[in-house]
């Protein structure tokens, strides 16, 4: 077996490509995504996709991305250390690096109890990251991204939700899609906003589910506060005037699950 | 009235005094505290804390800086743009810094129902300061933070925390005042650990409860495990592998408020 050469060079055509992908324009041009990290790649690859080009770097390997690479059947590409640190988007990269062909999801056909979440327009990676985290942890049945807002297969996100992004479907639609596919399928939706008269628990959240946020400055745009059910999370007066978005997504997600278990039992 | 000069000049002794205090070492040295940020101040202010030393630069004000520093009652400091941005430790500093001794938090006698959370070695900013948000938006009595772990009166916890940190007791200690505390108020101690068999919703959560939570990776030292009891979140089969400690401490602090609610109707 020969091997392949270490790119070097930060003025190599390979190198100059992977730090342009750092942009989403320039995925979107090429159809692609990046995936770093090896608990990253590894779900993703759990989730079915498949790198067709990897790149690493050994010496900068933590353990679990020396497992992981050991389970790789892609050729990988060698950079060196400097190399890896320019195309990385990591303070402290892990060595592995990934050029996917970008997931096309489509919804599967929801079960009698799924429930779904609608993120219109959120910005922060860091959220969105959150709320897959834990739409996955909770067992929903898939995450509809509408507007505009943080791509959730951009880099960021992906690190946010430790890669649980591959492990649920996760759609990126247009409003009038969302809504064609959300009535089609009989989905009660269910609208979170600080004025509503009625608390979470008190909403009967059986059934499919879909739960609505927005943003937290904006709120959810009027056609979708037409929804079956507003709900509030109370808070403590004189408290913080509102909760991180991401935790009012899990206190709703747990609460469909509470009300599942609770009365299935 | 005369105006004060501005503080140009990074040499300036004060202004290098501000730089040695973003460090938690020269902070506790002089047993001050630093608050940066409109919002923040504003709470601190609203939580009985006076700042006695205020640096501004108009220059930088948000809408909401201007606001605040119209209601501030201590003489300001006015220093240069860049002489704001090296003692800033913001990105985009909004203007208003302000150096006030450390508060010493006392617990107040709780009620029949307080619930507090302790905190046990929690090292992320970001977490620390998540959990204070939620926790003074459900209405919780307090915060113990116990153990090496992040400084709740930091920089980046009271920025994560939105200025929470101030509106509620949070009280830094050692385990054994905590647990001399936690006894003498009579509070039943529930920890939240991946292995136990009850689900959080099933555990009996009304009167003094305090909730433990530890580190993601390390969980709760043994001491702490010994609690009255022990409830799981649950997980979907082949989802994430965890949960994040503030959605943790969330969905744990709304089932208190869930059961006080509903059993009180």
């Amino acid at each position: 077996m020969t091997r392949a050469p270490i790119i070097t060079s930060l003025q190599n055509p390979q190198i100059k490509r992977l730090v342009r992908l750092k942009t989403r324009r320039a995925r979107d041009e090429e159809g692609v995504i990046l995936i770093e990290g090896a608990r990253e790649l590894f779900r993703a690859i759990g989730g079915g996709l498949v790198p067709a080009e990897v790149y690493h770097c050994p010496e900068l390997y933590s353990p679990e991305a020396h497992e992981v690479a050991d389970t790789l059947s892609a050729p990988l590409t060698e950079l060196s250390r400097p190399a890896f640190e320019k195309v990385s988007g990591r303070e402290n990269p892990d060595g592995l690096l990934a050029v996917v062909s970008a997931p096309r999801v489509r919804l599967p056909e929801p079960g009698p109890e799924a429930v779904v979440v609608v993120l219109h327009g959120l910005e922060k990676p860091g959220n969105v990251g959150a709320i897959l985290r834990t739409a996955d942890a909770s067992g929903a049945a898939g995450v509809l991204v509408l507007g505009r807002g943080a791509d959730p297969y951009g880099p960021n996100v992906i690190r946010a939700s430790q890669g649980s992004v591959f492990a649920l479907p996760v759609a990126v639609m247009t409003e009038e899609e969302a809504q064609t596919w959300l009535s089609a399928h009989g989905f009660t939706t269910v609208a979170c906003t600080p004025d509503a008269p009625r608390v979470y628990w008190d909403a009967p959240l059986r059934g499919r589910v879909a739960l609505l946020l927005g943003t937290e400055h904006e709120g959810l745009p009027a056609a979708w506060r037409q929804s079956d059910h507003s709900v509030r999370i109370p808070m403590h007066a004189g408290g913080a005037d509102s909760l991180n978005v991401a935790t009012a997504a899990a206190l709703m997600l747990y609460e469909c699950q509470r009300q599942r278990r609770s009365s299935a039992s």
